[in-house]
């Protein structure tokens, strides 16, 4: 069997995140997975590096299947790109060994999460950014960063129920920088729980208002209880930008 | 009277252009004179500082609109944003002499035209670009603009049916820059006549693909007939960057 690794771009906006769901398959999964099958004529099962969200978005999603089918990579690309919605492109196709798998064996991420900070609108910014009017003090922001960098159990900062699996992650880097009203925080680690970007930068705008102090992130990180941090904040201001391989 | 002064951006994906039109209202100077009028609680007509077509997009539209309403400017910004929809939003807004026309004291204009340069799709600038697959020879077309530069009878690269408007125009610089994939064509002049950059872009693009020479611009524009041009491309590649007063 041809096993097949793609790069994956995509505008989340209307779709209802990765992940297919059986009840309303209006997903990025489902898309691909439909597609793919037409296309090789069998059954195909697509595997993503991760699940991202109603709303997020895409720059560089991995995602890998095993199929019999024949086609050269530039004739699959083709006809993908042809009948893929437009909203959703293959941006680098290749033929990976039989094991490789996207999810498994990534040993990094790297997410964006876009704000746009001010109180005139962006018509061009509105799908990637979520806005936030008032002034985010950027030092303070970077100072309760910087207690997230290194291994931490991040369980205060996913919405994931009760469950066995680990929530210890490793955060390689925060980068925050503003440019005009753009504000870009980008994250790299070695992966990231359920909503766990999401709810550092819903907690890292608290700081930014003044609403929380930046010394009190470790404690929120010792509580392991999510009441404890931040507010969620809108899936459409995120992009997984890179998925890294060993 | 007062005379209010707007810069406005839209993205003009869902509008049939700024002119307002009897039968079809679905235009950025339609729905902007139907809130204005209701905020300001009498009948307001704007002046564009000239028109977009259907599809194209402004960074800058400059527009302005008399009336004896008494709000202030940061209410009238506020309310209009609050309203508008999310593709039309008011960047700045000042109050102007009475006699300030933004059509009429209009000294010039930026506009950018932008190419996606791949056969690989781009999500997210898609609805910014026009894509064009093949190579481009990016030293041809500059040759080839370098000879719209200056006034001249523009009659050749103009939709305008006879009439007994004047064709001469000025144009002050026209770059052509490629980052990565994206071609973006600035041009900068005293006016622009209808389509005229678009069918300019279009027979650069004829020159980039070696189906003209650069040399043969000026018998074009000699020619005052628009056969002799190259075809229209699609205005969503098109924003009105900047309009300028002296």
């Amino acid at each position: 069997m041809r096993n097949i690794r793609l790069k994956v771009a995509y505008e989340g906006t209307r779709y209802q995140g990765w992940q297919k769901q059986e009840a309303y398959d209006n997903t990025i999964q489902g898309k691909l997975e439909k597609l793919i099958s037409r296309m090789c004529d069998e059954e195909i099962t697509v595997q993503g590096s991760g699940r991202t969200d109603a709303g997020v978005h895409a720059l560089g999603q991995i995602v890998n299947f095993h199929t019999s089918c024949e086609m050269s990579l530039q004739e699959m690309q083709q006809y993908m790109n042809q009948y893929l919605p437009e909203d959703i492109a293959i941006t680098e196709i290749s033929e990976v060994a039989e094991r490789f798998h996207s999810r498994l064996n990534a040993t990094g991420k790297k997410y964006c999460y876009r704000i746009w900070n001010s109180s005139i609108p962006n018509v061009f910014w509105r799908r990637y950014t979520h806005t936030v009017e008032e002034a985010l003090n950027m030092e303070a922001m970077k100072q309760a960063a910087a207690h997230f960098l290194g291994e931490h159990d991040f369980k205060a900062f996913t919405s994931t129920k009760k469950g066995k699996k680990s929530t210890v992650r490793r955060i390689d880097s925060i980068e925050i920088v503003k440019v005009d009203d753009l504000i870009t925080f980008t994250f790299q680690g070695n992966g990231f729980l359920y909503h766990m970007i999401r709810i550092l930068v819903g907690t890292l705008l608290e700081v930014g208002r003044g609403e929380r102090k930046a010394d009190t992130m470790p404690d929120i990180l010792d509580s392991k209880t999510r009441e404890n941090a931040g507010a969620l904040v809108p899936g459409k201001g995120l992009m997984l930008e890179e998925v890294y391989y060993s």
